[in-house]
């Protein structure tokens, strides 16, 4: 059974968690790490340049949290780590592809990740644009090449290909960032907000469950379940992204609270108030918990990180 | 069989060609672009503008020598223009998505492509850089979805994956746009320049030619002939490129003549010289040609291609 009121971490930040999870998720960021390692072309490969720059941003001490995802879901139906590999690397490549490309001047402008230089203000915009897009393509090589090897059949591996696609494109991520993009210095409501929310993160946490699901060969019944458990958890992470800027301790959060009211940004204490967010944080961590639960024991990660999301405090 | 002498044309330009060969390039293009118009998201899908921006760049009047090739290929070794048509589209997109982000201000600053203003000079940058990752993005979903509807086997099409991904990576087209970007502005031999087109041009032309083959269940030594085809053809298109800079009329080529020598770039004819260009290209039309005639009949739009590229005069 799983304790409601424990508070979790990931490795990588200092809050006090049961043991369980901590060692799952120790083990399975390394089991990432390496595969990513071992998969990337060497950065001493020509052009080393595109190389460098692909690894730099893939290595920045992200969380991992899609491959995480990937495999917990695997495991949530009976699957090995090893065969949802494949589907969680090519996950965290999509994902680092659209945070190096974000960053870009004609974008978000950032010009620090992570807390080190982005990747355009160390290697140029020329060589960012295309470490995205050589991440992004990679994403592909990787996924189909890597899970053929490892004896998965070749119709689930070409679902995988799909699924990957729709939640990167106009129908997922890059749909929700021109939404986000249009919705620039306006108000937008309760209904815009979930649509940009749920395209622009949703669905590659959607994808990251569910291909690890289809890695395990997964039902119809059980997919269903995770999409939805994928869902409740990519909606109480945003809500409980927007409250942390409100309520949150900046010491903790590594950065200052009240940012999204400075900039004016549409969020859901802003839209629906701060007492009917954490009421939606509730609801949501219950229905994930609840979906959670069908997979009994084998769910129980899934369970955890429900719990990890809605406590967080950073 | 082949009439070599002759004076070929697509159907874009107005040279004089035997009939033949504009029929079949007039109806490979109109097969090709209603198939992209019916396969691409309507433009009043939401978010509206992403949609607009990506068809604005595939029908910007290339000349489709991807989507050609492919079909032509897969006819060589017996298939049907129709199955092959999936790949063909996805080539056209990844070609598309390479030009929007050439075009970048970051990369060659080109505010016209066609003719036409380039993408970011219509729509601006951040959604130029999008819809090029856009494009990339649903090839892959094109491809797979299009392909498996059309009942091709889930292993062929799994390969056609790997192949273009490989192709228009960092082992193909990206890594050979980096390898140019690191060559400006200083002189390359001739195994650098081989390098640089043989990845940045050749690759993708030679996966529009495998790809095209492996969608109509080519063998291996059928594949072989292929490819060794399209490594000839990508060879001679190059050469012949930098010939017409020298030669070329400029009325003919629509562009002044000389604007390699005046960049001071690297070409054929500045490394080895006019008259050992010519000489090359002869050589790899006969390569090509041959390669061609190992088909019989089935090869003699292949065959027509590579004296359309030999003779083309713009």
């Amino acid at each position: 059974m799983v304790s409601r009121n424990c508070s979790l971490r990931f490795p990588w930040r200092k809050v006090p968690r049961p043991m369980d999870l901590q060692s799952y998720l120790t083990e399975v960021n390394t089991l990432v790490d390496r595969a990513l390692d071992r998969w990337l072309p060497g950065q001493k490969l020509k052009p080393g340049i595109i190389h460098q720059a692909m690894r730099y941003s893939v290595f920045a001490g992200g969380k991992r949290l899609r491959p995480v995802l990937t495999i917990a879901a695997s495991e949530s139906v009976g699957g090995t780590q090893g065969k949802a590999l494949p589907a969680a690397c090519a996950l965290e490549l999509v994902h680092t592809y659209s945070l190096i490309h974000d960053d870009l001047p004609a974008m978000d402008d950032d010009d620090f990740r992570r807390g080190r230089p982005s990747s355009h203000k160390v290697y140029g915009e020329a060589v960012a644009i295309l470490a995205g897009d050589a991440l992004l393509t990679y994403a592909f090589e990787l996924l189909v090449r890597e899970s053929l090897n490892l004896g998965s059949d070749a119709g689930l591996v070409s679902s995988q290909v799909q699924e990957l696609a729709q939640a990167a494109g106009t129908a997922g991520m890059i749909g929700g960032q021109v939404l986000d993009l249009e919705a620039e210095g306006r108000k937008v409501d309760l209904a815009g907000l979930e649509e940009i929310h749920h395209r622009k993160t949703g669905a590659l946490l959607k994808a990251a469950v569910r291909l690890g699901a289809i890695a395990a060969g997964a039902g119809w019944e059980e997919l269903t379940d995770l999409t939805a458990y994928a869902e409740a958890l990519g909606l109480a992470f945003q809500i409980k992204d927007d409250l942390l800027d409100v309520e949150g301790d900046s010491a903790k959060l590594g950065k200052p609270v009240g940012s999204d009211a400075a900039k004016d940004k549409s969020t859901y204490p802003s839209i629906i108030g701060l007492e009917q967010s954490k009421l939606m944080l509730a609801e949501q961590t219950e229905t994930a918990l609840k979906l959670a639960g069908h997979f009994g024991d084998k769910g129980r990660i899934l369970a955890e990180l429900a719990l990890f999301v809605r406590d967080r405090e950073f």
